[in-house]
């Protein structure tokens, strides 16, 4: 017997509170629609947590206690405290998987861990998006096809301002115009990144089978072997093999 | 005429003023030697900077002049302001040139820029460094054969945490039993950076010819066509195509 | 002075005498067309070369005199010997630049050098192109904005059966509803390669002034710095470290 | 219950019939050893094929029911009909696992997949290799430590004449001062490659515990969901959108 994979689902949970038109879509939270999906699955163990408890819900070993962490976060990104920002890029770095939704591209976790501004182009139009798929034997594409199709997303749009992917998994194309690299894989330390566009809070992409269906799978793939501590760099006083040069090792200060 | 290049080599300069074996080698600074070499070359125009003068001698329009910056620190990278490491992350992800040497590894503007721990394993122990050319048709690799030697270096050994370089251009053997990758590109934002091992502060690394002839070819290959300011998203209200779908576009807010 | 860039354009140059929709459009060939361009730019040396001609124009001295070979096939690329796919597959092994114009993803050079079925999807239809540009610090892009558009060309879509690039440069939108990359750095042995996709022989994409512009600034950008020859392993009788193990080094045969 | 692998290890197997110093390590050839090592594990069915078999042993609906293939070949590579060199090529394109074992850099396989010379700088003096695991959590590296030795091996140093490798897992540190890229995954079409260095046929290299876990680790990693076929481009005379453009869509054809 496989032991579970531990998924906690974060979400910034603030437009189901305020905006009606999300709460009518999810009226638990976009958290809750993907935990049922993870759960339904059979493979996980889930928990929740959102923007407004306590260390935003991911303190107390949470965080340590996480295979795999999935944020979404969009009008509040500086709400979430340096603190908890700098120990999810401790933990992805030590080996934890973080799966990136949609508008969670500008999070604190996701410019930390890559380094640029994450920037798009953006619209609200309710437009088509088809999401071709560039890597049908990759794990996290398994059961999709040539393509998907969403009929109503916001559109993203590039230049998505990010380093060079180290896997490209799913390209979108938007019915007004615009193209954007919608899946995207990160190494980073000891641990990976998968960034999935869709997501927007005003439409039920969350519902769709194969949105469930693509973080599902990734959640499976991004689970690390171990965790694994780089935090600080190692003096090696012993060289493993004779060295005749110039003096004596010095001190490891 | 093409213009200069405009470079600025930046220095910790603190090991030349505390430490009498390090001055014997640098007497006016690491800072200088490169300077010199960059100047010889002939194609830039150089200037210096230090930890110590007021904004680290980065402020007053010295980013926005700069090309390409040259980055060497060690044992004080905390005392470098985060004002200071986010204007040079901004600078880099609007196209400027970076070329972090040796212990720059660990900096923040690298830290920021790669989103790893950038540790290292390490010993200093005057051993040999063999540094083998993986892209002798890389402009960062021209003049230089097979290989190149260091007579007596700090060890740097693998697991070097950072993510996959874009380019990989050198590979480095020590005699006492590790191997690292000491040529690294990588493509961040609109900006390019040039990681380069060598350097340590108690050898006269920075005299060799090898070593400041990749660091002069680095800073050519490395200058930006432009500067791009991709620091926000941007709503595009009117799609290039038309959109049958549901709802007008929203405001851009 | 700068010597000059040496450009070959070789074109299967078949359409233009079978096709009179094609003939109206390229009446010299499509090679005239890109050669004008380069010429019009100043800085290169430009010859053509032709499928019908005695070894397709490429022997005689020609691909070792040429610093980038253009290649645009279509209908013909069994028609190419093998002996001439091979050799291009040398010089570009040994550094020279090769530029894939559109349907030569399936020519000979192109499979040999990649590996892969290098397939797509594809329509004719008359739809726009919207190529978006991924790298716009990148010298393949130099004047090229956040995207150029073709009124008029045929359909490539994903997936597109090739070795994740070592640069993406250029995603393509289609009005049909598909996307492609289509501008994709190779590096392969010391040379490099540019797969650019626009081209179809029945619109007058090669005399769209981006397209020129794009063509241009790759043949500039992918010349070599030189030749090497990397064809046989070598053996490395006496090592440059002394080996304290088990036997002499053994004959070099 | 999850089927089992299906791994077919081929080995060139003419060194263990024609040298005693060869036999004596390896009496039932290397294909023997590394059979056992798979069997051992469990999770694999396993089968051996040689070059002097009637079609190398892989004929007959071999390589249809092969999830991964291992591959040793060395003085022989133009033995191996290109026939099926090329069915090989077809069937790692269409999902099969290829592992390349040492010399195997050289083979058909290798060169038609990955278009390069693929040549090494080498030398046999059984001299000590290091392996520096460069992803420790790579499944691949699962149960490897920062490094493992061997204490006498060939060496291969660079330049290896590869293409950028989609994975770097291991560089090797050789005593007589070389480095090499010894353990690089390759995506190609919808399969994977992986080339480890080690196995030469004088030493007893392929009975080393982290010689053989490596291999089995890849072998499980390397099986694919699943097998596709891309051989050929597809006209899509159907848009998926609504075309305004020139014309309707030409006949496929």
């Amino acid at each position: 017997m496989t032991a579970k994979i531990r998924v906690t689902v974060w979400n910034e949970f603030r437009h189901e509170k305020n905006k009606e038109e999300v709460r009518r879509i999810y009226p638990e939270g976009m958290h809750a629609v993907i935990a049922g999906a993870l759960r339904r699955d059979g493979g996980f163990d889930v928990r929740t947590a959102t923007l407004d408890e306590p260390d935003h819900g991911l303190g107390g070993g949470v965080l340590e206690n996480t295979d795999v962490l999935i944020w979404w976060g969009h009008t509040a990104h500086q709400a979430v405290s340096d603190e908890i920002a700098a120990a999810v890029q401790k933990h992805v770095l030590e080996g934890m998987g973080l799966i990136l939704l949609h508008s969670a591209h500008g999070s604190k976790p996701a410019r930390r861990l890559l380094g640029t501004n994450c920037t798009v182009k953006w619209r609200v139009a309710g437009e088509r998006e088809r999401l071709w798929n560039l890597a049908p034997n990759h794990p996290i594409a398994a059961g999709i096809g040539d393509y998907f199709e969403l009929p109503h997303e916001e559109m993203y749009g590039e230049r998505f301002d990010i380093p060079a992917p180290d896997q490209l998994i799913f390209v979108s194309w938007f019915e007004g115009g615009e193209v954007f690299r919608s899946g995207c894989v990160f190494e980073r330390g000891h641990g990976r990144i998968f960034y999935f566009r869709p997501g927007h809070e005003t439409y039920p992409t969350l519902h769709d089978a194969s949105v469930q269906r693509v973080i599902v799978n990734a959640a499976r793939w991004l689970a690390p072997l171990r965790r694994i501590d780089s935090a600080r760099s190692m003096c090696v006083r012993e060289p493993l093999e004779k060295i005749g040069g110039a003096g004596l090792p010095a001190p490891c200060n």
